[in-house]
C-alpha cells in the first residue's frame, strides 16, 4: 500500500457510525486505508453490508471481510443465544459489563489487524472506541489500547525491526454527538451506517424483492446513538422500528 | 470446565514436539485441559491430525480447531507460496527473522485462546514458546509474553472483575534437548507430533489406501528437532525422508 506517495493505515470497520468517522478522519489525515471487518457470527450481521458501503463511501482503498467464527466460543448475546437487553436506562447501561460483551473481542481484532498491517506496509492502525460507547466494554479503554500497542511492538517484525504499529483511537475522549458533529463535518453519511444490536428486517411492499434493515430503537447501541444525535443538534437519519 | 475439582487451562496445541510437552506439563500441574489449535491455511496442516492424536493420548478434555484463514494476509512462507528454505547452517537460523514468520501469529493465537479462557472459566493459558525455537521469531520472546498477559488483564472481562488470566510458557528457558527430556519424563509420545514445515506425504503400498506423512529432514524445524533428540540421548521417532 502507499503507493500514491501516501501513508497506510488499517481502520477496523464495523458498519457502525464510530469506526466511520474513525475512517473519515483517517482519510482527513491524508491515510491510503485498508478497512477491515469480521464476518464474526455476530447477530447484526446486516452490519457488514454497512460497512462495505461506508468503505466506499469514505474512499478506502481495500475493504476486506475477514471470515471469524466466534460463535464457536459462545458467551455474548451478539453471538450466541443470550437476549440483546432493551430500554435500559443509562444508569444501568454504565453498570458493570453487559451481556453484549464479545470475549476479547477488540484484543482479536487488534491482533489481525497488526497482521494485516505488517503485510501491508502500514504504520498505523485506527480503531474508533470511545469512552461513551465503552458502556462497560473494557477493550474500549484507553489503558487497553496503549498496552496492546506495546504488546504488538514486541510480537511483530514490524516492532522487532522497527517503530511497530501505532493504535491511533481518534474518538477515545469524545462523546457520542461530539463524534457525529466531527463526522458531519468530514461529510460522513450516517444513514449508511448501523449501530443497532438487534435489528429487524422488514420487506418492502409491494414486490417484497427488497428489505429495509431497521433499527430496533431500544437496544444499549440505539439509545446512545439517538440520543448522541439529539445533543448534536443533527437529524438522526437512523430509521427505527420503534422509537423508545 | 473444572467439573472434576480441577483448574481449568486452554493449551494452545499445534501437534508440535513443543506444544505436546506444554500440555504434558499442564496435565502434570492437574489441570482440565482445553486444547485449542487453528486451521490457519498452514502448509503443514498434518499438523492439525497430530494434534488431535496428541490431544487424546495426553488426556486433554476438548480438543477445538478454530479455522482462521490467515492467508488473505499472505507475507508468510508457512501460509503463502513463498519457499520454504532447506539445510540452513545454525548461524543463518540466528540470522534475523526468517520467511516462515507468520504476522502477528502468537498475537492472535493468545487473543484467541483469551476468549476461549473468559467463556470456559480458564484462569490460565499454556503456550509452549521456547528460546530455541525462538530462531528469529519476536512473538516467542518472554518479554512479548508478560506484555501480552497485561494487555489481556486491560481488555477483558476476566480482567477487569478479577485478576485476568495467566499465560505460563513452562519451556521458555528451555533447550530443545531439555524439553524433549522433560516430555519423555512425562510420557509424551513424541511418534505422534509433528514438527517438518515442508512435509512430504507417501502412499503406503500396496493398497494406495493409507498414507504416511514424512518430516523433509532439512527445514529449520526439522533441524532443530532432530539435534535437539540427538542431544537428550533419546530416539528420535521421526519418520524423514531424507536426513541432511
Amino acid at each position: 500500500m502507499g503507493t500514491d506517495g501516501s501513508r497506510g493505515a488499517i481502520v477496523l470497520l464495523s458498519g457502525g457510525l464510530d469506526s466511520a468517522t474513525a475512517l473519515a478522519i483517517a482519510r482527513r489525515d491524508g491515510r491510503e486505508c485498508w478497512a477491515l471487518s469480521f464476518d464474526y457470527g455476530q447477530r447484526h450481521r446486516h452490519e457488514l453490508l454497512a460497512a462495505g458501503l461506508v468503505a466506499r463511501s469514505l474512499g478506502a482503498a481495500r475493504h476486506i471481510v475477514m471470515p471469524l467464527d466466534l460463535r464457536i466460543f459462545g458467551g455474548s448475546s451478539l453471538t450466541g443465544a443470550i437476549p440483546v437487553p432493551k430500554d435500559r436506562a443509562e444508569s444501568e447501561m454504565g453498570a458493570g459489563i453487559p451481556v453484549t460483551y464479545v470475549p476479547a473481542r477488540n484484543l482479536v481484532f487488534l491482533s489481525l489487524a497488526s497482521g494485516l498491517a505488517e503485510v501491508a506496509g502500514a504504520q498505523e492502525i485506527y480503531i474508533g472506541v470511545n469512552a461513551v460507547d465503552y458502556s462497560g466494554y473494557p477493550d474500549c479503554r484507553p489503558e487497553f489500547i496503549r498496552s496492546f500497542e506495546e504488546t504488538a511492538r514486541l510480537g511483530t517484525k514490524a516492532g522487532a525491526e522497527g517503530a511497530g504499529v501505532r493504535i491511533i483511537a481518534p474518538l477515545v475522549d469524545l462523546t457520542k454527538a461530539q463524534i457525529i458533529r466531527l463526522g458531519a463535518r468530514l461529510s460522513v453519511d450516517y444513514s449508511l451506517t448501523h449501530s443497532c444490536y438487534d435489528p429487524e428486517v422488514e420487506s418492502m411492499a409491494p414486490d417484497r424483492a427488497s428489505q429495509a434493515v431497521l433499527a430496533c430503537g431500544r437496544c444499549d447501541s440505539c439509545l446512545i446513538r439517538a440520543r448522541g444525535f439529539a445533543e448534536a443538534g443533527i437529524p438522526d437519519p437512523t430509521r427505527y422500528a420503534r422509537k423508545s
